[in-house]
């Protein structure tokens, strides 16, 4: 299992992707090929006494930055570390590829070389949520700006068997989010995926409500990427914002320090679960291949887990999975 | 000044919301006209000794319930409070109605009755957020399912006069919730509604994302009523889950009780700002005449409220307001 990682496009410096790498591969036995400039990675490893046999380096001479227009970017900069990590996958010189970069040039680099599976009318980005009870997926994140009825019933095939195969529930509950749990309720796109999905042979529980997203009831949240993406954002922006309100009313009483220490380290636990570096970024369904997404500020835990999460993707064969999908609800819906 | 309220729709008793009348009244010198059953009202007056010139009854014999589908409940039950209520208005017998029920019913009420504003295509659902600094407001929050550009341009418009009369900010930003700060980022919907509103005399801070909601740099925030519907319960839902996350991470640790209160009472100010009671209701805009929904559990803090709410956009005379900038955009768009 091999995976290449672009240790140049995040927030982080090259060093600390390159160190969350070297931790995935002490403990495990994927390998993996470091994309970037070479002299900048070569640097890093000599850092490290010990020599990595897992351990490859693809040299990429151009960087895509977070603010470029990833169109436009992707046409200009073609040894981008994102572009050459995404044709060492549409080569098959590697399994899977994470960049923890700007997500429109991983998204392109990804339909630029690995191509979208035969079949799929459009991949799909899934962010990985915390709920009450574990974890959820919620797709489209925002890979498409507009969507079609039928877009949403392929998001819901592929994120169904995601939560299948790498979050391991066996029967995974799939919802679609909506303004009402009727079933006639809703936007014309959503009532008309509506009636697609409950054709779908999966457990289909209807719509859902935004107050249903973090109760842990439904696994797979399927929507539009407008809404997904407004709805990502919405949350890692709330959760932070509850919690600066909580501090702001503790410090107001200085008599309970005790109070104070006891909450900030309650405030910190729920923190790390809404920390994305659980699963270490946003899988891209329906490509061919393997790819994830990172969060600009990904860490060396997040670099550790997105390869992992990302070869477990590969070691489960999960674009062919979805691919034989997609494939069977065409059939069947004509 | 003179308020219908229906009395009967809600989750609360009547009693409660007749209680958070007599606190209006008291506190205020606006009328209130009760809507519903006499028999109730009157076995509930009784039980105060003091007598109330502000207050007056009018019956309805029948209730539209929280689950029933409005459009059908609302041409059935002619008589329903929430109709009656609405009738009031439409009849200039009361400047304006508060029912908290079925939202759809309050929607299909004010629309049947008091109708839409001559130039206003879609009345549009106002929900007041707390934010990092102060309140917003988010329109349309649901009371359409389908929106077109000049839609949520009108939504603008009118967003920022309820903000400004209101919430009394002088100089409301208003911003275009979307998925990218760049002006050309969004779905269809979304880029050509920028056009537009970037056309409008006020001051448009152009395009926000989810993680800016609550931020409180932004004081009206229009979208979709899908789109924004979905905010609402998630923000409603979101809050309460950090909280138990929180609680949950408190209890673990038994020997800090005197944290745990502490912390406690932190949470409960954060619930209190979450709490949509402080205004008791969200407005519907672009209808002639004043009407404010209320949140199904709403209790006498929120009826009070809400009556007072409703009172002072009656005394802005807020329909006026929407309809003279609704017809002067109408007039430079053509």
């Amino acid at each position: 299992m091999k995976i290449a990682v672009d240790v140049m496009s995040g927030e982080s410096p090259p060093k600390t992707l390159i160190q969350g790498a070297l931790k995935a591969v002490e403990e495990s036995d994927v390998e993996v090929v470091l994309v970037g400039d070479e002299t900048t990675i070569y640097k890093e490893l000599e850092q490290h006494s010990q020599s990595y046999k897992q351990i490859s380096v693809v040299h990429a001479s151009e960087i895509i930055a977070m603010d470029e227009s990833p169109a436009k970017a992707c046409r200009k900069k073609k040894d981008a570390s994102v572009m050459v990590a995404g044709a060492l996958v549409a080569k098959k010189k590697t399994d899977g590829f994470f960049s923890p970069g700007n997500t429109g040039a991983t998204l392109a680099s990804s339909l630029f070389s690995i191509k979208r599976i035969e079949g799929v009318k459009r991949p799909a980005l899934a962010s990985i949520l915390p709920t009450v009870k574990g974890y959820a997926i919620l797709l489209d994140a925002g890979a498409n700006v507009d969507s079609d009825p039928e877009h949403l019933a392929q998001f819901a095939i592929m994120g169904e068997i995601f939560v299948k195969k790498i979050l391991e529930i066996p029967e995974p509950r799939v919802g679609l989010l909506n303004i009402g749990e009727e079933d006639i309720k809703g936007n014309e796109l959503s009532q008309k995926a509506f009636e697609i999905i409950k054709t779908i042979d999966f457990n289909f529980i209807g719509n859902i409500e935004g107050h249903d997203i973090f109760e842990g009831d439904v696994d797979v949240i399927v929507c539009d990427g407008f809404t997904g993406n407004i709805v990502l954002k919405l949350s890692e922006g709330l959760g932070s914002v509850v919690m600066r309100l909580i501090k702001n009313e503790m410090i107001k009483n200085y008599k309970y320090r005790l109070g104070a220490y006891m909450a900030k380290s309650a405030l910190r636990s729920v923190k790390e679960r809404f920390n994305p570096a659980t699963y270490g970024g946003a899988p891209l369904l329906g490509i061919n291949g393997c790819a994830l997404v990172g969060h600009g500020n990904t860490g060396e835990l997040a670099t550790k887990n997105a390869i992992l999460t990302t070869a477990k993707m590969a070691r489960a064969k999960l674009d062919k999975l979805i691919k034989k999908s997609i494939h069977l609800h065409t059939l069947s819906t004509g």
